[in-house]
């Protein structure tokens, strides 16, 4: 057995951070080294996470106190992650990023999307897109990780297959994505505030949201492509369900459909096609995979009118975040992919 | 003052049984004569909706039991009201009925969408829509009401000052509800168990939704159009948010649609316009209109890419049905529409 | 018909100010002047009461800016009204205060209580203790009622008929309110995060909360008295479930305390008393009364141990605070207690 | 490393079998032969417990066709498992069972509070009672074990080191759970139909539940005690937390207690001691220990009156359930107690 890889979080305070604890602390092959918060520096992380309590007994250490180690996670706010990446790169051969700052390869496209120039646009390029199931390859090799925004990693796991099977009209898809209230980060706003947000159905991002430029980047296959999408709050802590409305270039039977999701996925460790007659859980559901790396995805043709309805589900802090970080991390070291990754998800 | 209307609800026991008891108790001109449950016969009505305690001392009848008067009120089963129409047209001179059995004007359509042929076509001509900011002038001297469904009513009141203008692409309009439990009705099954039905995001109905085929009747105005409709379940008891994804036949500034909707809605009494820059509830929002017979509409335009995304919010079980309802109750009276419906709802 | 009470609502930003806003603008008696808020000075009250849109124009204007009215609602944070009760008294002839410094007589019990001494205790004399259904005939005279605790209120209602018929034992009632997360007002804090507060059962007050003061004062009837008061949050919004352990002094049958509760409450036109044998709600729901301003009241009796466990249910926003003081409002001026008051609440 | 340990699940379609299943599946040391459901037979398990998809192909069998094995986890309803229990026992030698029927002791004492006499009361005697905490070393030898009711076990565990310590008045302790609707069962009624069970506070079992006839058993220690016992549904899927009102015998000192509770549990693997200043999550929290084996445990003193509020918290499917079971299985083969019970929770 090889000595086990040094990681450090930085940003740990947030919710992905936390998960990113959990989920290391408990791997066979990673010794967590540091975990940052300036907000909470010398307090144990379980203030932060209290269900990390009795697991470990770490306290929070400030950004400017991080040594050397063999493979960062960084957890900061959009933005403030380009800045800081020259002294990440330094103490660290690896990186995994999982803020939005290199999601995107075109820095045009980053300009556009996020109001303002890219201050590395010369590091965009060494960044792997964080979805394992379409840059496995690429990732093995990779120093560089780029998490992939949650809302496109539900969307993108729905659509990949038929955008790369080139079915689906390239201008014509619409995806609304029910969200939970997670996904807003840690910090509480009036807008989070329980009484106001509690039973919500909230159109909060309806256009312009910025996770499409991603699914765009993705999806495309060298084909101009658009995806029509809007977000919606829901009552729900943990959760992503994207629906996607697909209109099919020429009609195509339900078989065609499961042959080309089982093409894609039949082998996937985290991808399950959820597509049942009599289950009460007919389509995939957000709640049942809380806490796991699972995506599920089912589908429903209209044959009359063409349109296939796409539905997939994950938790967002997990596979649309610090659970596709982790698969990455076992990538790069060449650790099974769903090391640490195991737990199956409650039910109920 | 004139006499109150005496008016009778058949198939009393279930949930818009209920809001048309709590209503028409507190209505200043109606009287309930007899409310019909086959199953709670003889109990008193509280026990089926225990809000009324102290409110009222009626009992349920049995349907074999009903006698004359000036309206009475159906919410039996969809398909049953149909066998029971001769019947209830001979008791009294006016019904307004909530099930699906009347409101599609063509009985090819009909055929199409429930699978049979309707048994009495000729009357589906005599049924007006019941939608009164559609249908008001028809109302006023109509005999009978078929009351819309709840996911066709806040997707048609979203749409209609849209297709009414021909601003709307015919064919490309994507509608996604989130719909609360309630409208499964109040009959338990293994789906709408707690455990299982808590904290769902469940895609109930992707493709097919019966309601799509009375969208596409009032939306039409002579055009062939198509709605491309999907509904999914959330943790919500009561409400509907209807997002429409509407693409525009040719550019429009938010002004020109700002103009649209306040032409046909401006002198509603029950529909708002809800789009505001710096609120909690920058759209509409179901849980703001429980309890109510409002329908909030709002929109958000994408310029770019031509799509207009319109949420429109409703209680099912209010202007969903018994508000709509009592609605037109007032309408085929002469009283003030808003009569017996002016609760504000509530916050938080 | 005499002219309209003109009213002033003084902190109206705030939920039990939202719920008197909603109450006064459908009142036929009261006509609302001024509602004041520092923070969203100038704006429309709908800014923060977003279900009023459409109800009414009014604007929020400042505390310096208030004119006299005939009577003053007062809903400013606990504290900050004694030092403003000398303008109040001066602007308006009667004042229904819904903070909590004139609810105790005593002002050495104020002292215990909240930590300090209070700095109008000349004053304390003057409050009549704001529930109707312990201080109706004092409550018509008054010029000053000071509205009880929302948790009092659950609790006091629910064990009045026990004590003032004097078969409860005085030291040994033991009490557990459910509460929902609007008692902790309209600001958001870390506690109230959506994510962190959403299915929470947080025990936030265990021992010690000050509405046990109100308990002993008003439950005592001349001896000494224990309240053992702890208060756990759980998921909900508005309502509050009291369930208080009461051991009796002597044996009783079933019968007897029916008697107790119908001498006590058979008469009042806001409280129930649920207990049914066969129904889904055989005792209090907070949820049937939300919007209410009912106090549901039930029990049941373990004659084994001489437990008897008495469950009382509010809506902490109505009957436990703007509901109790317009009932206050109503009986101070002699119009029907219920008038404003009749919303029979919702189910589902 | 010896053969694995085989084990079959008798009811296995329910949530307690589920959560079995999906512990099983993951324990390095056991195997699974059969799990029977005579709804299922035939079926997947997944149909039952769809989170277990893609982790298991295994199929329901018959309660008819089971075969011998090492072990058999029980979880037929009550009064069922005692009919069954002379096959169960030439089946398996060793048997956990999770049903009522060999929980208590006495065979008077089964007969008071389950209303009719014990079919096997020769073997209550065998059946060690499930609590590893209380009763670990019988557990090493034993054949026979009685997991313990989920209310129960989060209540004895909260007042298990005070009634030992002797510091407990033993007829003044008053009791109050709130707990998810997933404590009732897989099956629907119509008091689970979710828009009737959402949003409760449902004092289902204010007096004479039965789970207080373990709590006095085990809490007794020689004495006579009373356990005045409640229970709330809440707005929940999964958990407990157990408020305890205890009244001291004698003055303690906050760290006499913490004392008398770090000495019962200071070296416990699952139960965690949770009372903190400054956190969000000062005291037990049922949803920061749902999945887990977990008990949370805190308290609150009110030196004034001698009453000491104790909070436990815990999963009722795990802790309360199928987690103890397994627990209790590692402890009968000399396992490791925590193997395949390692999953720390989730936060948020």
């Amino acid at each position: 057995m090889n000595a086990p890889v040094t990681v450090s979080i930085v940003g740990a305070s947030g919710y992905a951070g936390g998960e990113l604890l959990r989920l290391l602390l408990a791997h066979p092959h990673a010794t967590i080294a540091q975990a940052t918060s300036e907000r909470l520096f010398g307090r144990s992380v379980t203030k932060a996470h209290p269900n990390l309590r009795k697991k470990t007994t770490l306290a929070f250490t400030r950004l400017g106190d991080l040594e050397p180690c063999d493979l960062l996670f960084t957890c900061l706010p959009h933005g403030d992650t380009m800045e800081h990446m020259p002294r990440f790169r330094d103490l660290a051969p690896r990186v995994i990023d999982l803020s939005a700052d290199f999601r995107l390869n075109d820095p045009a496209a980053y300009e556009r999307w996020y109001g303002r120039p890219h201050t590395h646009p010369e590091w965009l390029g060494e960044f792997v897109y964080g979805i394992p199931e379409l840059h496995r390859t690429e990732m093995k090799d990779a120093r560089y990780v780029s998490s992939a925004g949650c809302n496109a990693t539900a969307t993108i796991l729905g659509l990949y297959p038929l955008f790369r099977a080139g079915v689906a009209r390239p201008d014509a898809t619409v995806v609304e994505v029910k969200v939970g209230s997670s996904e807003g980060g840690n910090r509480s706003t009036d807008a989070s505030h329980h009484p106001e947000r509690a039973g919500c159905v909230r159109s909060f991002m309806p256009v312009r949201h910025r996770h499409a430029a991603e699914m765009i980047q993705e999806l495309g296959f060298g084909r101009e492509i658009e995806i029509h999408f809007s977000a919606t709050s829901i009552e729900m802590v943990r959760g992503v369900l994207a629906t996607a409305h697909v209109f099919l270039e020429k009609p195509l039977a339900e078989k065609d459909i499961w042959k080309i999701y089982r093409g894609a996925y039949g082998t996937e460790p985290f991808v399950r096609i959820v597509k049942e007659r009599d289950s009460l859980y007919r389509y995939p559901e957000p709640k049942l995979v809380a806490g796991t790396n699972h995506c599920d995805v089912g589908f429903e043709l209209d044959a009359d009118s063409g349109r296939l309805v796409v539905m997939s589900a994950i938790d967002n802090l997990m596979k649309g975040a610090a659970g596709q970080a982790l698969q990455a991390f076992n990538l790069m070291h060449g650790f099974d992919e769903t090391t640490g990754l195991e737990f199956a998800g409650l039910h109920p």
